[in-house]
């Protein structure tokens, strides 16, 4: 669907812009380039979560508990913005989630060998926004990461952080 | 639809990212400051329509004509990035085209009143893009600008480009 690759493309196209435009700025990047990149994709992101979940729980009955909103984000929220379903939802029940998503539809269009491995994190820091912004809008702050061992399946770690 | 609502919230996000990096780096934006970041919208665009239309037409027979080609923007192509067809398509048949969008898809989200009617180019910049490029990719080199007198409505103007 086109519609579906409008979001790719265009979310390849401000990673590439904000890489760049750091770069250009900097001449070479090193590790607090880089962290600056990620930092200004992961704010797009969760504003655009906070966005994305006001509109989908307009209808939605109150949740009863953190596990009940992490099972809506996993379903719900997670078909709607990245097209299919978390595969897998582990928790501590001290507040540390896990999801990982077998096919994660912003790394399938890179190559699934080890090459691009390093390029992972790029196309994830707008998505851990996204996380971050739906949760804090349903009341639980949250530190959320992203971590690839082999394409394009991720693991995301959501963290939420006590008051 | 939220996986509508997330190319428009990241097309949101992209548009104020754009405009505040030109302004922290110039403090007061003048017309020339404005410019760059229209062309930087543009230019997203049009790599972001090269690649939809890529998609869209593969499986399409060949296209007999300009106009044919402009039938199809105008159609299928439109429907899949804007979600609604044209209204109105005119031309003089010397290569000037004008499509209507009465309920252009980026511009309902603002208000309809006259008070906004000069924020308007900053939202449309990207969409001339996305033309621009769908087009070159059907051969069609273009230039195309968009005006609006009453929101959401919205017109483009292609103008191809003879060799």
């Amino acid at each position: 669907m086109a519609d579906e690759s409008l979001f790719d493309f265009l979310h390849m196209e401000i990673v590439s812009h904000i890489y760049k435009e750091q770069q250009s700025s900097k001449g070479e990047m090193d590790n607090k380039d880089r962290a600056v990149c990620v930092s200004v994709l992961e704010s797009m992101g969760f504003r655009v979560g906070q966005g994305l979940i006001e509109r989908l729980t307009r209808d939605s009955p109150s949740f009863k508990d953190e596990l009940d909103v992490m099972k809506f984000v996993c379903k719900d929220f997670w078909t709607k913005v990245f097209r299919r379903q978390v595969d897998n939802l582990r928790t501590n029940h001290q507040g540390t989630y896990v999801l990982q998503d077998n096919k994660f539809s912003l790394l399938t269009q890179l190559s699934s060998g080890k090459q691009y491995l390093d390029q992972a994190p790029k196309y994830l820091a707008f998505s851990c926004g996204v996380v971050r912004g739906a949760l804090s809008n349903l009341g639980m702050d949250s530190v959320v990461t992203a971590e690839v061992s082999v394409m394009p399946s991720c693991k995301f770690q959501v963290v939420v952080q006590k008051l």
